[in-house]
């Protein structure tokens, strides 16, 4: 439970106490420090203010163990006198010293948080130095578990910024920028254990205004058998196959004060099956400071393996939606394309298209479109087989890419032996002078057709449709016109373009 | 800071305040007693134990506001008192009256734990009614501060909890079993507003051996303009567009003690651009408390609000992450199929068919394809045009379909106007008799080709390929041989069926 308890260091008997004793009245101060002169003048050092406000201001500017405080002051009474050096000192005890013997008053006073309340005159010597002591012992205890929630608290908040992301960049950014706060120390580093186990830098908080030696023997902490090998734990560790028990480790290099936390994939939490010993082993934050003989806390430690876990869990997420995320680009990208040639595909075609034809209405500018079949593409087939028939997809797709190179130009496998381009922002004369691209790449191609009784070589038909502000079409429109006119190629003897617009008989 | 602070009744001046004295010599208890009736006998009810396990069994069967500790008894010496007494009772303060004058005693005894040490002869009455109301006060402080403590481990522990799944129902379900457990409550619920605004119940934990009264004015909380509009700070919530800030709300529905605390998706904590006020409203969680007027301590208000904003991170970082999933999934089967005719596309089937070609080998068991071809199919496109050939492929594609009905038969478009069937454990006759089954199909379709030259109706040639246990086949012999028996069923007249393996000149 108490994991984040911290074990401060306690005054020793010999050291001497400073007291900030807060009285108006000078006669009775002096009888104070009298008090304290009959049983031991060396171990308390007192420091006199006849004002709340001359008080207030000691303790603005130095620090002391206790404070003897009487509430009757010039200018604060009773209670609110509590209150004020409680709000200034709010973890140095204070002792009420003071002749008003009114019980409710002293339980109030107490419950504002001062350690005690003595009626001037009622105690000795002795009585007074064992109320100081008790109440410094008693206000350490208090700080004490007023830290312990403090730091569930910091643990909490930045538990709470890292997991704001699902993105692992930002979940490390803010984990090294958290740490490096929390430790106020030089440098935070986030290694990562690629798979052939070699260690790389993946972030690094630091002050980026001083030069950082370099640190050759930081390196020698990833050689993981010797991390394994060289403490008894470890090799427990690594026997019992729970790598996740894996402990921070500090290190000393060139008196520097390095801190190595290792994180661990707990994969069980992800309910897949549990992996190899390696694999659980993600990587390892460094914290390295630069200033000679750091001490590491223990409960800082403590703190940053709590924080570490939750970090892990974090990656671990991210990694599991980066994943997905990035299937889903390649699926993407996949749905899009036809897969023997590469290019879009029909699906990509009807897409774009329909989103080229609203743009070229809001824009008032021409879309044309050129579908091309490949003549006596069947012969081809039954001549040389289909391997070689996929051969000739893939190369006439290549060649009308070639034609077709500006990055708004879409080229998309139609059907079988159909390709299209959507030329956008293309009138017909633009699109007449694309197919003829079209044409002679497919004449350098030169790719034998043996069974074609109108050229040696693999040859192409073009139909050519435009949709314009003034004459504007609809998606299956535009197709059914570009369809026709490749007909009319086709039937004008193949090898050759047909734009549907030159020919005023075209009405759809 | 001070947010899990929990602010505790205190004892009125007028309550009896219960002692422990654990003190082993006669006298010395009864000048204690005395000591009391001295000052006000009807103040105190004090138990006396004479030996430390008899106070310890004390301790066991009742509750004391403070214990009076002698360190000198029968069973127990010094500080180890104290220790024990703490260790039983770690909440009770404890004041030590003791004979030791020793100092050093006295500074550990205050650092176990004690609240205070009083040398016996050395205080009157009153000051030891002092000590013991200053003791009170202080260890009610301190189990104060230690409540905050824990009350951030177990918030941050139910977080951690919540935060270990990426899944909704998960994540849902631990919050409520979380929160239930932390409010101590009969039932926790989780609504969801949907789209239309209506709240629907996802998930419940509860006592399910207990019959729950059904609460209708529990839907009225979902009432969301009322919800806004009852409430002053409601107002400017909507006003100030900042849905984000909207409050836990407490209602008694037939004297039962609802509590309800919305569930708010801050948008920008995921950079997304703003949503408009009502989407921000994600759900609302309820707790039901069936027993007459329970109350809820405003600690544990800010401690479910603090969780639930966490909650409502992790919700929208696993809706983020299930949408990616979801299109991931999408996707897939897109990436699968034929855009046209909706069955598998060339990808899976070349998929598809590895895999069946390692299972047929690993199970000894044959593979056959059958590769469908239409006949005149440009003859068929070129008088119809094109959508009408998009719709005889449609038609044939469903008609192979209807003939290779198993799960685990495969109907894929392989190119232009070819289809091909993957059909495992299935030997050359079999095959033949689903090639037969396809040709039935056609037959019943009665698909118009004016232009064919062999039938009246559209017609498919087919190639048969097997690939059996004593003559294994790489996916693509298998495909190649399927292609020459396609070929020679076209060369043989087509509208016909051709198997490789029924002849014997065929060889890959």
């Amino acid at each position: 439970m108490n994991r984040l308890k911290c074990n401060q260091p306690v005054l020793s008997d010999s050291q001497i106490i400073k007291i900030l004793l807060i009285e108006d009245n000078r006669v009775e101060a002096e009888l104070i420090q009298e008090l304290f002169s009959e049983v031991n003048s060396n171990q308390f050092a007192i420091t006199h203010a006849q004002r709340l406000s001359q008080g207030i201001k000691k303790l603005i500017d130095f620090t002391f163990d206790i404070i003897l405080l009487d509430l009757s002051l010039p200018d604060s009474q009773g209670l609110n006198t509590v209150i004020q050096v409680k709000a200034k000192a709010p973890t140095t005890p204070i002792v009420v010293l003071t002749s008003l013997n009114d019980q409710k008053l002293a339980i109030q006073v107490v419950r504002e948080g001062a350690q005690d309340y003595l009626i001037k005159g009622q105690f000795a010597g002795e009585n007074l130095i064992r109320a100081i002591r008790y109440a410094i012992e008693r206000e350490r205890d208090r700080e004490s578990i007023r830290q312990q929630a403090k730091r569930e608290r910091i643990l909490e908040r930045m538990v709470e910024q890292i997991r704001r992301s699902l993105d692992l960049e930002e979940i490390l950014h803010t984990t090294v920028t958290q740490i490096r706060q929390f430790l106020k120390t030089d440098r935070v580093l986030i290694y990562r254990y690629q798979a052939d186990k070699s260690p790389t830098m993946l972030l690094e908080a630091a002050d980026y205004s001083n030069s950082y030696p370099e640190i050759p023997a930081i390196h020698e902490l990833f050689n993981l058998p010797q991390i394994l090998s060289d403490n008894e734990e470890f090799i427990q560790v690594i026997n019992s196959k729970k790598m996740s028990n894996l402990k921070p480790k500090l290190f000393n290099l060139h008196k520097q004060s390095v801190l190595a936390i290792p994180i661990c994939n707990s994969e069980s939490d992800l309910k897949k099956p549990q992996s190899p010993v390696y694999h659980q082993l993600w990587g390892i934050i460094i914290a390295h400071h630069c200033t000679p003989n750091r001490q590491w806390q223990t409960w800082e430690i403590d703190c940053l393996n709590q924080l570490v876990k939750q970090v892990s869990i974090a990656i671990q997420q991210s990694e599991l939606y980066q994943k997905v995320k990035t299937d889903n680009q390649h699926l993407q990208k996949l749905v899009k394309i036809d897969s023997l040639t590469g290019i879009a595909n029909r699906r990509r075609f009807d897409q774009v298209l329909a989103e080229e034809l609203i743009c070229s209405r809001r824009n008032l500018t021409p879309l044309s479109l050129i579908l091309c079949d490949i003549d006596f593409f069947k012969a081809y087939n039954d001549t040389y087989g289909h391997w070689v028939g996929d051969n000739c997809l893939k190369e006439v797709a290549e060649a009308i890419c070639q034609a077709a190179q500006r990055p708004s130009d879409l080229v998309a496998r139609y059907g079988g032996e159909e390709f299209v381009v959507i030329l956008s922002n293309t009138d017909n004369p633009g699109a007449f002078i694309v197919a003829q691209k079209i044409r002679y790449q497919m004449d350098k191609l030169k790719r034998p057709h043996a069974k074609s009784p109108i050229h040696p070589w693999v040859t192409l038909s073009l139909g050519i449709a435009t949709t314009t502000p003034s004459h504007q079409l609809s998606s299956s429109e535009l197709v059914q016109l570009a369809d026709r006119a490749l007909y009319k190629a086709k039937a004008l003897g193949r090898d050759r373009i047909f734009s549907a617009n030159s020919d005023p008989d075209f009405q759809v």
